[in-house]
């Protein structure tokens, strides 16, 4: 595998590596680190790797790479960059053959989104969009729930992902992260929704299967002088009739990264915390409360095939992210042997799911600066 | 004391009595607990009290109780009707002369309630009414926490109400108390947030003071076909600019009476459960979570004076009940001895919590209705 | 209802009488509070009682209450004073003819309790021992759940009771409480067993009806300069094969009153915390945990009687006392109508309980002073 | 790397290959898997392995390996066979020159656990022992806070490990683990000790660094006919006067790994859980209780560099266990640079953690099996 971005002290690009490599099926063989050449070879020795496949740009990465041997060139690699290079340096490697993880948000419109849709079409290339937390075996185990009928039709959710990270101005104090996060021109139009407002829509839909309908969004600025939202509160309505509630903050004293979502259907209510993400609680109105654990066997097969440890032993986001990675190689190896034909065949968030991603959150920013209650989503 | 409604089979009767008279400071000596005589007899049987102070209706005991010799009447009186009397009834023992606790939501329209407003000023009596949330030992410590400014200027609250007991249209099956709370006739404009809406906003007002600007309301009827919502989500901005999201629903599978709140400051969170409301969380941005148990030294005075027993030993429900009860006697012992000047000198909730709460009620309804985004709260 | 001990600052005195009133079934109306008379008086002023039947001490209490025509005079004495008058004060008051509630321990020695079993057999009055973790409502859930056999034969049992309230040296600072538990001419030859571990052994045994065959212990005498054991831990073997493990400390930082249990059956073990008494959990090996909520339907009829709130609505410490002392009033209602027979008919703990009480706490202090391994449980 | 056991089907030789592997700093190529030739060769295959580095024994492997030039063989292997084979494997490849990760227990018998501590010392090598919970960051921060004094003198400490996995007698249907755990032949003189509770020791000592004076131990035999026990409850004295309770159980219905610790100091308590591993709650007698959670600033320092994901991004059991790979890792490099002189220089469990394992696990069954209440700790 190869990466782009995700040089020193960046976050996400070192989980990505773990996530890839913890199940001995990919090994980093290259990459083009961060925008200066010289910080890309830095982070290419903090990584063992060969120097010649250490690039100065991921445009220089995707042009040598493809003039490697067969079976010497990477197969697939990470984009881990600002959310401003997603769209942009995936297109470069799909149209140089290889299949491409992409990390969410995919775009920085959705109109950047469509154009990606299609490029990934045409390659005929495996495309996985990281909304770890449909990684999570619980998560999985939901999602069975919901689809299988168990708790009844949905009525109402409950998406949450309240985080403290921005609640003092630190994009003013060098935190490379916030400050490019907090930067229109680098993050797009949306800060809070595009970072993990992102998740609770991914993570609705993935358990449910609902798509939005229309929504009614009031993002906050509370923090400094910030262009783009630090706290968005969505009331939104699904196709079919069932009603939500989405929230996402990044000024809420004390949360850490409390991604969790409440689904009420009408036989029984899910609970699920991505802070304690190996217990998934299902609340029946006239019955106990149960907490399924990770690993039982009476689990969904979703939920323990993607578990590595007996129950009690506990997994978490590594691993979460992790088995995102073991479809996309399923995928992969699929296609070496011929065998793949469509992204949507596999358990993984695929261009669609970025597609659907970038239109909630321009409709999000659209209906925080409407004056009209409710705000169409789009047909995309 | 007294009772108004509260026969056999009703809940919230029995909760008062147990409240009022746990602490040896009140007894049950007369009632008017049913619309029909009989079933008030036998319900004042069932309470032991003397049959000639089980009256057959509230006019009648108002009456009859005024005319005992001072000593020997009753000295107040507890409205635990449906709503559509809560007005009427408090009115009519206000005017004969007696302090009235009274049940909430405390009239069935806000104009209803501005008119007993007067009443109460006029009569210079007692008047308590029951958000009983607040009497909870963590709530006052909440509270505390916010007014002596420990965790920084408000932003943001989160207040919710999810419970499930109208998830199957039990009003068609003889449930009485479902089916006056669903019909618009005995429970006014308002099921779901009449019922328990009106708490969040009651509980996130006590604590943290924020008077409602405006909202933005989205209502559900899920089930059958009633006529009043049994479920409600609200996007809130508050005076000063923070914001808010309330919800209470009444259709939400395996939710009990799971009320409960979050506050988000400048310095730190608070989060508190009534389902388990002997711990108190403090979330800090930079520092370990806090869980400030009930009955602990360094709690604050309001706290500890609201509390009987050691940290360990669980208080619940009833003594919150029980703590306000308490409040509403030491303003009447002051008032029996000539130094009761006004309901606001104590800490219960009065009149003008029953104002902003029908003010709110209403106020959700008309945004409910509106296909504006913001409708204004009223000044009131 | 009468009341021996309890005076002013008294902390369980005052637990008593909100358990023994708060359901409107008693009546507090006389008493002899304390050792002195003056302080006696002082007590029954802050009760509103009638002076006249406020006493100088318990003997002329259980005398001229004995005088009082029928009807007018106390049912039932509560004896609440420390340990050593427990078993004098009883005898009293039961040769006076009256029913007796005694708090728990029932006596200092094995010998006296084994004499008062004889006083009460004798007499064929109601006697009830204030056992009060029994009447949690989730205690009886976990009982039925047990002798109905739906957790298989026990193999385990783990019961604590860590606490922290004498993790100072509070004896000797002024702290009557603390004073009189460590004393060994007031509290007799225990006094963390007598305290607390004996809730342990009762809960266990009510729970699972199993007796001990035969203990090893280890005392500590952690602070100061202590005569008697600040914090004591048991093996045990019960009688038909099971073992278990039972602590209690009274010096372990930061517990409260963290009394809980687990048992573990061959099909499925229970989990019990008196701090969150509301929740009972059953964890299978092969299903998911469940965790059963006081006041659902399908909970054991035990549970339900002695509930009064729905779920989610939580109940705690003075509720589960109030259920033993309903019991107990529904054995006097009995023995006033003729129909009382045996104190073994009631769901209440009675004197069989204090021996075995007074069993365990000697048997623990002879083991723990011996060097065998295994001390025998005699047979009473 | 290379392996010796950790075959297909077994589970604790994936966990060593993700941990060894998931930070970049180690890669597998070589293995002896299996007792048979065959099974060893598929199981390399399933792992991508060269068919020349799979080998048939693990003294051929060493033998092999010796014989590759420096930089292409192995620089340790990680011993993942049954326990009758820990200590024979680890001494052929120490003296075959290689370092060692060895699981535990470290041997069958304190005998030999003393005889491979000499071969370690003349060998010079690293030598790791897989006591993983110790890798986990909230018990290097429980360490810390005990070490430093913020919890004072420590008094008692109940350290548990109850699991269920051997509930059903599972040794009978084929199920290889519990197979050889339950036959004395490859096991040793223990098993529920043995496989667990030597946990519960090296945890209790790792955070407070108490050593075990005299134990008093009760086994049970719980299900079918089994030689070893499957049930351990111990009380302990440590030296310097505090005193303890720990057990291990493998017929605790419902637990799955529920290895937890709770120590009491003189100022505060901690409490960790291994299934809750992100979160160590500090109880303070009279003070809020706090919970620390994993990757907070002011965490300590040992804490914080075991941490790879910010707060509220879980980190579980493959992270924790990944954490001691990465100390070893640190002493090899030294190792290579000349500088490594002691693996007590380091802050993984090693030889001497391994004896005192043995010593703990051989004197509780002497204690199991004699009518004595103390049983001395050996001097080791």
């Amino acid at each position: 595998m190869g990466m782009v971005g995700g040089g020193r002290d960046a976050f996400i690009g070192a989980v990505h590596r773990m996530a890839a490599t913890m199940d001995g099926e990919a090994e980093m063989v290259s990459g083009a680190f961060s925008s200066t050449a010289e910080k890309s070879k830095v982070s290419g020795e903090d990584l063992y790797l060969n120097p010649e496949r250490v690039y100065d740009s991921y445009q220089e990465m995707a042009e040598k790479e493809a003039q490697l041997p067969e079976g010497e060139r990477i197969d697939f690699v990470s984009v881990v960059t600002p959310n401003i290079l997603h769209a942009p340096v995936s297109r470069v490697f799909l149209e140089a053959g290889f299949h491409v993880v992409c990390d969410k948000p995919m775009s920085i419109s959705l109109e950047e989104a469509l154009e990606l849709r299609e490029v990934v079409r045409k390659s005929g290339k495996v495309f996985m969009l990281t909304h770890n937390y449909t990684g999570y075996p619980m998560v999985k185990e939901a999602r069975h729930l919901v689809i299988s009928g168990q708790i009844g039709e949905v009525l109402k959710v409950v998406a949450e992902y309240p985080s403290d990270w921005l609640l003092s101005p630190i994009e003013l104090k060098e935190q490379k992260q916030a400050a490019w996060r907090t930067d229109p021109r680098q993050s797009g139009v949306s800060n809070c929704m595009a970072d993990i407002g992102t998740h609770a829509e991914n993570l609705t839909r993935y358990i449910t299967g609902l798509k939005i309908d229309k929504m009614c969004a009031d993002f906050g600025y509370f923090i400094g002088d910030r262009e783009l939202e630090d706290d968005g509160n969505l009331l939104v309505h699904f196709q079919g009739g069932a009603k939500g509630i989405m929230y996402a903050s990044q000024i809420s004293a004390g949360e850490a990264n409390n991604c969790n979502i409440r689904v009420y259907g009408a036989k029984a209510g899910l609970e699920w915390h991505q802070e304690h993400p190996n217990e998934l609680m299902i609340k029946y109105p006239d019955q106990s409360k149960q907490i399924v654990r990770r690993g039982y066997d009476k689990a969904s097969e979703a939920a323990n095939r993607a578990t590595r440890l007996p129950p009690g032993h506990p997994e978490a986001f590594i691993e979460g992210f992790a088995n995102i990675y073991l479809e996309a190689f399923r995928a992969i190896r699929d296609y070496i042997e011929g065998k793949f034909t469509s992204n949507d065949d596999y358990d993984y968030p695929n261009v669609d799911d970025g597609v659907l991603g970038m239109a909630f959150i321009e409709t999000s920013v659209k209906s925080a600066n409407s004056g009209e209650k409710w705000t169409d989503f789009p047909q995309v």
